[in-house]
């Protein structure tokens, strides 16, 4: 970010950041926000990844400021979770609109610095500019290893077993209540689901974990299934997904067995932030008891075969696997 | 970034990367983008920074795409060559309109990948998504250090000499140009000067040289005058500048001869990305001649003495550097 410049009246992009957002960047590497680059002290290998969010595509215009930075925030935070890294540092591009109010920015630095803390990530730099258009917040993060290995997407083999982390569909019921104000469930209920939207956990405890067992690992962000369609591709095997075993939190159950939304598409809505893992059968036990003791939920929702692409046969013998599935951008007019 | 997924059309997020940007990515670091993050090998510190273009605030929406991404990119390496980095990676959020045409982005890719060669950077992650506002591109470009320092905006000391590179004014000029559609000057001029304001050219030839002279180094974007306050500031000196020798380019020259922009508009307009830095009076002749070495213009436009701020005394003693000037994005509404 660029330093603050003390002729400049208050609103500037020099003066929000020396008021709201150096404070927030206390690591020595961001050299107070005030020069044109951070000198990070890097010792071995750094992860990194890169996420934007924008306004009316990953978040509601209405969504508190606060968790809109702290969802920007997660969801990168989550890869690295998923590459077995912990997180150390972040850079920040904050596109601001000229029609949104000044003063939410207070909001939004509050919001990304209780996480910050929360999760021992240092901001070390960034950027600040205004935009006639919505609301766009791009992160950069990056972290060190926490073992030996990074799984790729590439390593599933066949026999192994297919893990998720938490629950799955939350973030699109979330949503979808949002969206659509429908008074479906009662208000508990809606509260958790809202939360899983606005708030994804990031699943840093099991990072050792993954760089231990893994053969294959992502966080799931745009659908569970079209999410296995990508580990399958790229490791080249058969994934086959017991629809049954896929995780759902108790107020999901409720909206299914309600008949508000249906199980195919909680496994294709997205917007889940969880682990999914490929990790070898004879593991099983061992990651059980590991999930156990760090209080992560686990569940084995299916296995690994040869061959490719996914399978999600339902007790009726569909397929949900076969066909479509997942949030997928298309970029551009025709 | 994300990876392909065989069952996705054509336009999709993950065949446009899988098509167009993986071949940018030959880095092993990259994996070929088609996993959830990068695996960059740092052997020491790393040079990190982060800044996002906006269509209609840092680029107009008819420029080329090509020079666009090149843009984008170049203002990032820009900062690193006046921190004495050597680029080494990049990763890109590239935001696309919904009104844009999907093809572009073809273009676009072609004049990233252009300029990575140029360079010598490598494109290693980054995000991909849809947007309804203007297209807007972030980079988070990082780099190693040349030498053993890294200079900040805060070391200038008294005595030290005010250098800057190549020309000022010729981006603010081009800008003008393409703004406001004046015939002031002939072709050849104008093509120079608008090939100026959308390609600045980032001087890392001279990284070495700041490793090893510079007091304090800051790239020139949002205007001369400007830029030298916040070395003024974050170093707690004064700059005393003598407007008379800022180094203009001959197009320059003649657009302020024949009257068409003030001297003082060139000072305070932004967008020339050269190198501003401080360095020891005594090392005058051993930079000049490390200039004419590397063929990169060099000026002496001032130098450094106790006090605070900046001061451009004209020859009528009018002095341009006590108010204003330089860009600064106001955030938000009121």
């Amino acid at each position: 970010m660029n330093g603050p410049d003390s002729t400049d009246a208050s609103g500037d992009e020099f003066t929000l950041i020396a008021d709201l957002f150096a404070p927030l960047a206390s690591h020595p590497a961001a050299r107070g926000l005030k020069d044109d680059a951070a000198l990070w002290p890097a010792a071995g290998p750094m992860v990194m990844t890169c996420d934007a969010v924008v306004e009316g595509v990953h978040f509601l215009s209405n969504d508190p400021i606060a968790t809109v930075a702290q969802k920007a925030l997660r969801v990168n935070l989550s890869d690295l979770a998923a590459k077995a890294a912990q997180p150390a540092g972040v850079l920040l591009s904050l596109i601001w609109p000229n029609h949104r109010p000044a003063a939410e920015i207070a909001e939004f630095a509050a919001g990304l610095q209780a996480d910050l803390q929360a999760f021992g990530v240092a901001l070390i730099g960034g950027d600040m500019t205004t935009t006639p258009g919505p609301l766009t917040i791009s992160i950069t993060a990056f972290g060190e290893l926490v073992g030996a290995r990074c799984p790729a997407r590439d390593g599933a083999q066949p026999g192994d077993l297919l893990w998720v982390s938490g629950a799955i569909g939350d973030g699109h019921l979330g949503l979808a209540l949002l969206q659509k104000g429908a008074k479906i469930l009662a208000e508990p209920d809606r509260a958790f689901l809202i939360n899983r939207y606005r708030l994804p956990q990031p699943r840093l405890d099991l990072a050792p974990l993954l760089a231990q067992v893994a053969t294959a690992s992502m966080d799931v962000s745009d659908g569970l299934i079209a999410d296995a369609r990508k580990i399958a591709a790229a490791s080249r095997v058969r994934l086959r997904l017991d629809p049954q075993a896929v995780p759902l939190s108790q107020a999901a159950q409720r909206a299914v067995q309600a008949g508000s939304i249906t199980l195919r598409a909680l496994l294709t809505g997205g917007d889940d932030y969880e682990v999914l893992f490929t990790a070898p059968a004879h593991q099983r036990q061992a990651i059980e008891a590991e999930a156990s003791r760090l209080g992560v939920p686990l569940s084995v929702i299916g296995e690994t075969e040869a061959g490719q692409g996914v399978s999600v046969l339902t007790v009726e013998g569909v397929d949900w696997g076969a066909t479509g599935g997942g949030y997928v951008h298309r970029l551009g007019a025709p």
